[in-house]
């Protein structure tokens, strides 16, 4: 199991030259996918949103598969085991999706034991960046699942996924990853809730047969279930897909060099090179098309915007409530719809590029999140009502990010400092072990 | 100006020959537009909706181009004049798209004169069904807009109808009618509430900057904006529309017979002839793009179903805050509230094919309908714990037609009484002194 991405260069050079460039934060494009946002700072609602989740504390637009390790070593999200008193607060499945040192480390420990380690027990050994092994066969170069979660998903279906056609793969080989999933049990056994269907409603059915939750909400108290990124769910809902379109042929466009034919690996946006991705197809100029994407993607953020604003003030409404002395039992109602309206919320936001692979769906999931929003906040109103407040519940400002994270509580400035720390004493040495015993070839 | 549909048939017999087709209700078809069905009945919440306004007492999908003058007779929302009480409820505006015989109506009277006289003093006259006058040019058989009030709204924004493209026009015909219109003043004055763009917004805004409108609500009082069919101006927000493609286009393919190519008059659904309207442009199966179809309708119909119930138990619960002795300063808020979703259900759902022509911006609509509902219900809700209910507000049986409208005290049995003298003593008369006078020579 070769994890090192630099060896297949020798065999591979466009390959792995073109995925080299998903490191490059240099070159100038709002398409290429390396520059990091910080999407806490542009809309401080997501803070109360995860209020009592690590989220809450740093949430960022991804970047190119290269920054795989590096930002996983620095979001906040991990902690700063090591460092910080509350040490490892992140399993090892946390690494799963970030580097072919994952399948390596599978292969000797076996997966339950991947998983059952903790974060930073891991640390040392998870190095090389997603690349080439997370979706090539080492030896053939075939396209092949390399994590076991997606083949698990398949199984429970009644079905072989090695039965899979090449343009299937060249979707599936995404979905390995690019999914909702969660850590089931003890183990933190990384588990797809695909058993009753693709869509947002049979996830969550799925979830509620387990009363499953990620975290009880520090403010509301509900038992809230957090999306990860169901990519390659929201768009098999759309027409792209339908039409047998597959995450390779808009993200890993063609490109011609001479006699060379060869697949893009500098995976990113579909506009960076709209020649080679949306025009394949269709006839329209550039800038009709990107429009066209844009416009989806404003309606979406419109109904976005307005859901996040209302959830907020649900779960802020519920606190409010529980301080006016609030039973479990007047709560019950209330904590369910925002259950359900945030996990709506959260399914659609997680998504990477859903308004545009499947605007229609996206918007009707976040049309059921802001109903059943405003019923937990008819709700709690009714509560209120009961012990006598009828006024509207006032808010705390929320205006920035650092209102919002100190309202819920967090000691940004320590976090900060742990993870200071933890990158100068912890990760340069896992990094630095790594390539003095060539288990990372990169420079 | 010649509106007796007829006349034409000598030189242009394809053409009439499929308008006429528009009538047949024996052809078994569900995309043939010939069968109308009882909505009401499907969705009794709509009689809540619409509780003070006539639409509460009778509303049916529509039907073919040559049922416009028979199905207005029909309906029980043009009332019994002639025969019950209430005399004449509607201005002649009401005929404004219904037949050729405006046109002629308004060259002999003047456009003002038209709609200033009542639906019955213009009942004689209107007799030949939505047909050849109304879109071409009786002379030269060019397209031509035979009415004023597109004409005129194009003028309000400095534009020149008369410059449009014919591929325009294969559109603009279509928006002589299949618009959001209003009737102006104590004339009542059909007018388009363009001014301010095509958006549902854009015309709520035009409504507000005059405090218009169509009732109050016989329920929760709020003052409510009807809808009619923005077909043209949602069937603009969707991708058919961006590139290029006319209502014409998919509403009256071409057929050809022999050597001679000429469009389909008998204007309907695209999907009753899918192999001449969507599979011109797309290669895909009639079963694949007829569920493609059906899979938007589904979704919109999802939002919709969810935005109807929030809403009739806005206007319920308001018509509970009002009993329990609410203030109007109290319920201001709620109201305006009821007005902002209730315009956004009825825009979307009065639009007809929406789901199809715009479907991620019909849901965005309905969204923001839901949002605000249910912030009206909120807002209720606290006026309600004000005065120290803070129970779920009873809600009546409104499961069938029958009782809701039982409900909003409707007395269908008389409507249908007067309706059914009406058609045997007025409405016969009407269309046998028009064709003893040849103004009618159908048979």
């Amino acid at each position: 199991m070769e994890a090192r991405n630099e060896i297949f260069n020798a065999n591979y050079p466009r390959e792995y030259q073109t995925w080299r460039q998903t490191e490059d934060t240099s070159f100038v494009s709002e398409f290429n996918g390396s520059q990091s946002v910080d999407v806490l700072e542009q809309r401080p609602n997501m803070v109360i949103l995860w209020a009592g989740y690590s989220f809450s504390k740093d949430y960022s637009t991804p970047r190119g598969h290269m920054h795989g390790v590096k930002d996983v070593h620095q979001t906040l999200r991990t902690g700063s085991p090591g460092v910080d008193q509350a040490g490892d607060v992140q399993p090892a499945t946390c690494w799963a999706c970030k580097s072919p040192d994952v399948p390596r480390m599978m292969n000797k420990l076996g997966v339950s034991a991947f998983y059952k380690s903790t974060w930073s027990e891991m640390g040392p050994e998870i190095v090389n960046p997603i690349g080439c092994a997370d979706c090539h066969d080492p030896k053939t170069m075939d396209l092949h699942i390399s994590r076991p979660a997606l083949i698990e998903a398949f199984e429970r279906q009644g079905k072989d996924i090695t039965k899979s056609t090449l343009q299937e793969m060249r979707s599936l080989v995404c979905a390995q990853c690019h999914v909702e999933y969660y850590f089931r049990g003890e183990g933190a056994y990384l588990t797809f809730p695909w058993d009753k269907g693709l869509t947002v409603e049979a996830a969550e059915e799925y979830y509620d047969s387990y009363e499953y939750h990620d975290y009880i909400h520090a403010l509301s108290r509900a038992p809230i279930l957090k999306a990860q990124h169901p990519d390659f769910e929201l768009s098999q809902m759309g027409i792209h897909a339908q039409r047998g379109v597959a995450c390779a042929d808009c993200h890993m466009p063609y490109i011609s060099e001479g006699g060379i034919k060869y697949s893009d690996h500098h995976i990113r946006s579909p506009l960076a090179e709209m020649n080679r991705t949306c025009q394949v197809c269709h006839r329209q100029s550039e800038e009709t098309l990107r429009n066209n994407v844009y416009e989806r993607q404003r309606k979406c953020n419109e109904v976005r915007n307005r859901l996040e604003d209302i959830l907020a003030r649900a779960h802020i409404e519920a606190a409010f409530a529980w301080e006016k002395g609030a039973t479990e039992e007047q709560m019950q109602a209330a904590l369910k719809l925002i259950r359900q309206a945030q996990w709506r919320w959260d399914y659609s936001v997680a998504s990477h590029g859903a308004s545009f692979h499947a605007p229609q769906e996206v918007i009707r999931i976040m049309s059921n999140g802001i109903a059943s929003a405003m019923e937990a906040r008819l709700e709690i109103a009714r509560v209120l009502a009961q012990s006598g407040y009828s006024e509207p519940v006032p808010m705390p400002d929320i205006s920035t990010k650092e209102k919002a994270q100190k309202y819920i509580g967090l000691d940004m400035e320590q976090l900060r400092k742990d993870k200071e720390r933890f990158m100068k004493e912890v990760a340069v040495k896992w990094v630095e072990d790594a390539k003095a015993s060539q288990r990372l070839l990169e420079k």
